[in-house]
């Protein structure tokens, strides 16, 4: 696996169970999955050499982030080396104008956006959508990073100025509510999907998974069928991540994920066979697992590292004390916004999960 | 942990969830829990200096066996080394006699027995009970080795010869059928029982756990009761795994693990909370988890190595076809008669459960 944050650490407890053996591409001996147990090559994900040096001896390579320069990936893919998902499923995560052209190509439903290079091409856009925008650059960001609301055409030429290959321009829209739909993909074809989730954004990083969404049956349903549809790209194989937007009461695609994402960190306790198992199986070309919830309602919560720079593991006796509480921390230094954990509640109501995983998560961020 | 096999691969596992180091006590890189990525020390579990060294810089130390040393044990509290569970409580899952001994003095129900030193004494119980016996070495069998049936004086004899500190003798009681009871204590004495299970053996090894038990809630709550009882030991603390006999309807006691048991791995997908993530609660000191199944009915089944030598990995792909089958795979070289592994399955009844995971573990061990 490329990559060794919360995402690989997570995998490789899946591993565990499976017998599989995972090696990680990590940057340093504190990364979150090295100091759970993978295996590390220590190296980068943007060198040819240290990419197939993790590659020998392993049935495939597969990843924890789309941080990958896609060309490396070409090449390493001509080369022969076992990537899953191969380049193209990939670079509709890592490149979001590619992503919005290939996806509208292909009939499914994305927001209005055009590449703007020039203050006219700007003003074209904002004349037809009005102020404000989104402005995103077009690769590289993640948790929100990368995408800006701009107001006004001053504000959108001073963006351009750091994105001279052009930028991604999309009207703000009137989001009714973010969803999340996990899918997976198995080598032979075989996809399933998870039930859909809400996701709940703050400041712009996702804080809160609510599953099953509290939306119709119908809209759910078509959630599924689109998500489901997406892995038909070539190469899309593993989990597939997708988040949407209900505007109107209609979806719009915003993003995927060709990897184990956030929104499905609940699959953990929450469904019959979690998302990482499920990553695994699916990279393998081995048959999936049931996508079943395992209760009626729930809820993850996000453990972000609180202002103060206090460690949440120091409180973790306490946020055990919370009944039905699943609390899964990363082992990462307490950095003021970093992502250090999580926590999982299951229930018979989405309100009781709600109450009882954002009460643990208080208690781990010193709010409590 | 003192020990690395797969009670110690499972628990790291858990210490990934809770972002918890653990350090095993390891006799190869080869150990299934070394191969998980827990830290290794290497060493023995009957050397002193191996395990100071494990505890260098550790909360606590604690165990996957039951082999070290009794005086080892209690040299080492004395020293000062956090060991959880104590020497004390431990020595009744280490010493079969002392067992007895010490339950039957605190009012527990364990069946007759004597200790046999000579053909005389062997004589005077075989009076008593009848033949044929059940002859017991009181130190260091698990999983059926070190019991004997014995039917006649002279194989009684035979066996003398190998235990000159003499053995326990027993009789062969009419045994309706065996339960477990997995319970946790924390250090603050709070405790809590898992619902009890049935263990079906087959030659002397757990081979099937059926969860909840089918028997009278009057027994079940009783078997709970005695469990619950038995972790008022002193020292005694994390997991605590009770076996049970029933007899002309009612409960004698077994034998008693003071570690996370083959008899409670259905708890990684059947239970709110798993042994291994309570074994760590109980151990440090926190507060414990939910014991709630999360289905109606669970069934556990080991993947015993084949006799053809063959390595049920091979099969895996097959075996994870079957819906609702959890496959845990312990990364162990294929031995006949070995325990490789496990598979557990949650259903609306035993009968559904058992049939599936039944079908999982042949498969695995080539026998489908």
């Amino acid at each position: 696996m490329v990559g060794a944050g919360q995402l690989a650490r997570m995998t490789h407890r899946a591993a565990i169970d499976l017998g599989v053996e995972l090696t990680v591409l990590a940057g340093s001996p504190q990364d979150a999955a090295v100091r759970a147990g993978a295996r590390p090559v220590f190296g980068s994900s943007a060198r040819a050499e240290d990419l197939r040096e993790l590659a020998e001896g392993a049935d495939v390579l597969t990843f924890d982030h789309e941080q990958v320069p896609p060309e490396l990936l070409s090449e390493l893919a001509a080369e022969g080396l076992p990537l899953r998902p191969g380049p193209a499923a990939k670079l509709l995560a890592q490149d979001k104008l590619h992503a919005r052209r290939e996806l509208e190509a292909r009939g499914f439903p994305v927001p209005a956006f055009t590449l703007a290079t020039s203050a006219a091409q700007i003003d074209d856009f904002a004349r037809e959508h009005g102020w404000p925008l989104v402005a995103k650059a077009p690769r590289g960001g993640y948790d929100g990073r990368g995408v800006t609301v701009v107001g006004t055409p001053a504000d959108a030429l001073e963006l351009l100025e750091d994105e001279p290959g052009g930028m991604l321009l999309e009207p703000l829209l009137p989001i009714e509510r973010e969803l999340a739909v996990v899918v997976a993909r198995s080598v032979d074809g075989e996809a399933r999907a998870y039930p859909v989730a809400e996701s709940v954004q703050y400041e712009a990083m996702c804080r809160e998974i609510l599953v099953p969404a509290p939306i119709t049956e119908d809209l759910a349903g078509q959630a599924q069928e689109l998500a489901l549809a997406l892995t038909d790209v070539p190469g899309a194989v593993g989990v597939i991540a997708v988040e949407l937007f209900v505007v109107d009461g209609g979806l719009v695609i915003n993003e995927l994920a060709l990897r184990p994402h956030n929104s499905g960190h609940f699959t953990i306790e929450g469904a019959d066979t979690s998302q990482f198992e499920q990553h695994l199986r699916g990279v393998l070309g081995w048959p999936l697992g049931s996508t079943q919830l395992t209760a009626p309602a729930v809820v993850m919560v996000n453990v972000v590292g609180p202002a103060d720079g206090s460690d949440p593991r120091a409180r973790l006796p306490r946020a055990l004390a919370e009944p039905g509480v699943h609390v899964h921390l990363y082992d990462k230094a307490p950095v003021p916004g970093r992502k250090l954990g999580h926590v999982t509640v299951r229930a018979d109501d989405l309100q009781t999960a709600k109450d009882a995983a954002r009460r643990a998560a208080a208690i781990l961020e010193g709010d409590n």
